[in-house]
C-alpha cells in the first residue's frame, strides 16, 4: 500500500515522466519563467523574472537572457547536463519553423528564434506558441491524454487554444486555435487585434473585469473579484458572468460543428472557478447543440507549469 | 496545337483520370446517381432514378438497387469489369466504420452499408457521406488541389462541409463539417436539427427561398429567382441575401480564427451565382479579419458529379 501511494504521489510530482535533460523558457508579456528538467523528469530552479522589455530589441535581449539562463543552471545544477531547450513564446508563431512570425506586445516580427538561439547557446532548441505548448502537455499528459480530437482552451486575460486532431497539433502555419479571435458578435466591442466581438472581447477573464469596471465605475482586482461578486448577487457582475457563459458556449457549440472534438479541455486563470464555470457552461452548450457529438467540457489538470511542461517535451522530442 | 488542344479537352472530360474500374452511387434525398467508370476515367452508363424511399426498409431497398445498378452495368458494359463500388449517402456517416449512422429523410439508423453491400454483391464497397465524397473530389482533383488545409462547403437545400486538414480529411466519426449546422444567431430561427440559428437557417438556398416566400407570400422556383429579384433591387429579396451573405461571411471568419484554412472552396446550387456570390463574401470575410490567416475564397470546379467522382476515387482506394 505505502509503496503504492508513494509512486502515484511521485507521478503526480514528476508529471514528465523520464527521458533527456532538457531546459524549458516561457517568455510571457511580463514574466519569463524558465526551469531544468533532469533524467526523472525533475523540475530544478524553477525562476520567474520580468522578460526584458527592450523595444526593438526585445528579441535579441530575449535570446540574450536564454543564455544567461543556461549558465546559470549549469552554475547551479553541474551534474544535470541539458541536451535541448524548449523557448517558448506568445503572439503568432510558425512552430514548424521556428519563426516569432509577430508579437505586438514584444515588439517583435519575423525572428528566426530557433536559428538565433541555437547559433548563440549551440543547444538544439525548439521555438513554440506558449498556449499551444501548455496544451501540448495537456495532451500528453494531463486532462486531454484520453482524446485523439481535443481543443485546449487557455482563457486568461486573452483566450487561445490549441487543437489536437487525429492525435496531431494541428497550427496552421501558427494561425490556427485562435478562438478568441473567433467573432461571437459581429457588432461587439472593438478587440485588441482590430476585429469586432471576438470571443475574448466578452468571455476572457480580462473582458471581465474592464466591462465591469466600465459598467459600474468599480476597480476590480481581477476576475476572481467579479464572480465572487456574481455569486452573491450582485447584478451588473452577474448579468456580465452570464454573458461571458453564452458566448463561450456559443464558440464551444461552433467548434462541436466544425471539429466534432470528444473533449474541450479548458485552463487558465478563469478554469479556477471551477464549479461556477464548468456547470452553467456545461448546460448552455448542452441547451445549443441537437444531434452534434457533445463533447466533455473539462477542466485542464497540469496548472500554472503547463507552457514549461510542453516546452520540456518538444524540447525532449529534438533529441530522442 | 491540335493534339494539345484535344489533350486538355479530355483531360477536363476525364477528371478521374487513368485507374481500377469502378461503380460509383451516390443516394441523395430524392434521386439516386450512378456511373461506371473505366481504366481511363471515363464516366460510363450516368444515370439518375429516384431514391427508393421505403420507410424503415428504405436502407435495404437502397442496396437492392445497388445491386440492379451493378447488373445493369454488366449487361451494358460488359468489358467493363468493375474491381469496387463507392456508395454515398446523406446523413451522418461514419465513413472509416462504413457505417449510416442516421438519415432522418431516409429513415434509418446504424446500418453497417459497407458490410451488407458486400455481402449481397461481393465485390469491396465503401460508405461515405455524399458531401465529404464531393469535397474529397474537389481535394484530389478539382479547385482545392493547390491546398493541405482548406474548407469545401457545398451550398444547396442545406449546408454542409468537408474539412483537409494538413492533407487528409478530417471526419470526426461523421460529425465533423457541420457548418451548415454552427449556430451564428442563438436566437435565430429554429433548424430542422433542434437547434436554433444555424448558419443554414439563413444562408442556405432553400433558407433563401423560404424567407422570401415567408415575408412576401410569394411563391418561388428556387433561390435563382430570389437572387435575381435582388439584383434587380427588390427591398426583401436584398435584405435576405445580404443577411445571408453576413451569415456565411461570419462562419467562415470563425473557420479562419479556428483552423486557419488556406482556402474556402464553395460548390453547390448556390455557388452557381457566381460573382453574386464570390465578390461581396469575399468584401465581408476581408471585413470582418485582422490579422488572422486569410483563406482565398474560391468556386468549386467539378460541379454536379463531384459526388460521383469522390465515391470512384475512394472505390478506386480500395483495390489499388
Amino acid at each position: 500500500m505505502t509503496a503504492v501511494t508513494l509512486t502515484s504521489v511521485l507521478a503526480q510530482a514528476l508529471p514528465l515522466g523520464a527521458g533527456e535533460p532538457v531546459i524549458a523558457v516561457d517568455v510571457g508579456g511580463t514574466d519569463t519563467k524558465a526551469a531544468l528538467f533532469d533524467t526523472s523528469g525533475r523540475m530544478l530552479g524553477l525562476s520567474r523574472t520580468p522578460t526584458p522589455l527592450d523595444g526593438e530589441r526585445t528579441a535579441f535581449s530575449v535570446i540574450a537572457r536564454v543564455q544567461e539562463l543556461t549558465l546559470q543552471f549549469a552554475a547551479d545544477f553541474p551534474a544535470v547536463r541539458p541536451r535541448a531547450v524548449g523557448l517558448l513564446a506568445p503572439g503568432l508563431v510558425d512552430d514548424d519553423a521556428g519563426i516569432g512570425v509577430l508579437s505586438t506586445n514584444l515588439h517583435w516580427s519575423n525572428v528566426p528564434f530557433k536559428q538565433l538561439t541555437e547559433d548563440l547557446i549551440h543547444l538544439p532548441t525548439t521555438f513554440s506558441h506558449d498556449v499551444r505548448a501548455a496544451g501540448e502537455a495537456e495532451f500528453r499528459l494531463g486532462a486531454a491524454r484520453p482524446y485523439r480530437n481535443v481543443v485546449v482552451l487557455v482563457i486568461g486575460t486573452g483566450i487561445a487554444g490549441s487543437l489536437f486532431i487525429n492525435g496531431r497539433a494541428h497550427t496552421g502555419g501558427g494561425y490556427a486555435g485562435e478562438i478568441g479571435h473567433s467573432i461571437v458578435h459581429p457588432s461587439g466591442p472593438l478587440c485588441g487585434c482590430g476585429s469586432r466581438g471576438c470571443l475574448e472581447t466578452v468571455a476572457s477573464a480580462g473582458a471581465i473585469v474592464r466591462r465591469y469596471e466600465e459598467v459600474t465605475g468599480i476597480r476590480l482586482s481581477g476576475a476572481r473579484e467579479a464572480l465572487a461578486l456574481a455569486r452573491t448577487g450582485d447584478p451588473a457582475a452577474a448579468l456580465i458572468w452570464s454573458e461571458a457563459l453564452d458566448a463561450l458556449a456559443l464558440s464551444i457549440a461552433q467548434l462541436a460543428a466544425i471539429l466534432a472534438p470528444e473533449a474541450i479541455v479548458i485552463g487558465g486563470g478563469l478554469a479556477q472557478a471551477g464549479d461556477q464555470l464548468f456547470v452553467p457552461l456545461r448546460e448552455r452548450v448542452s441547451a445549443l447543440l441537437s444531434f452534434h457529438r457533445r463533447p466533455v467540457i473539462v477542466p485542464a489538470s497540469i496548472g500554472e507549469n503547463a507552457g514549461l511542461l510542453g516546452g520540456a517535451l518538444r524540447a525532449r522530442d529534438l533529441v530522442s
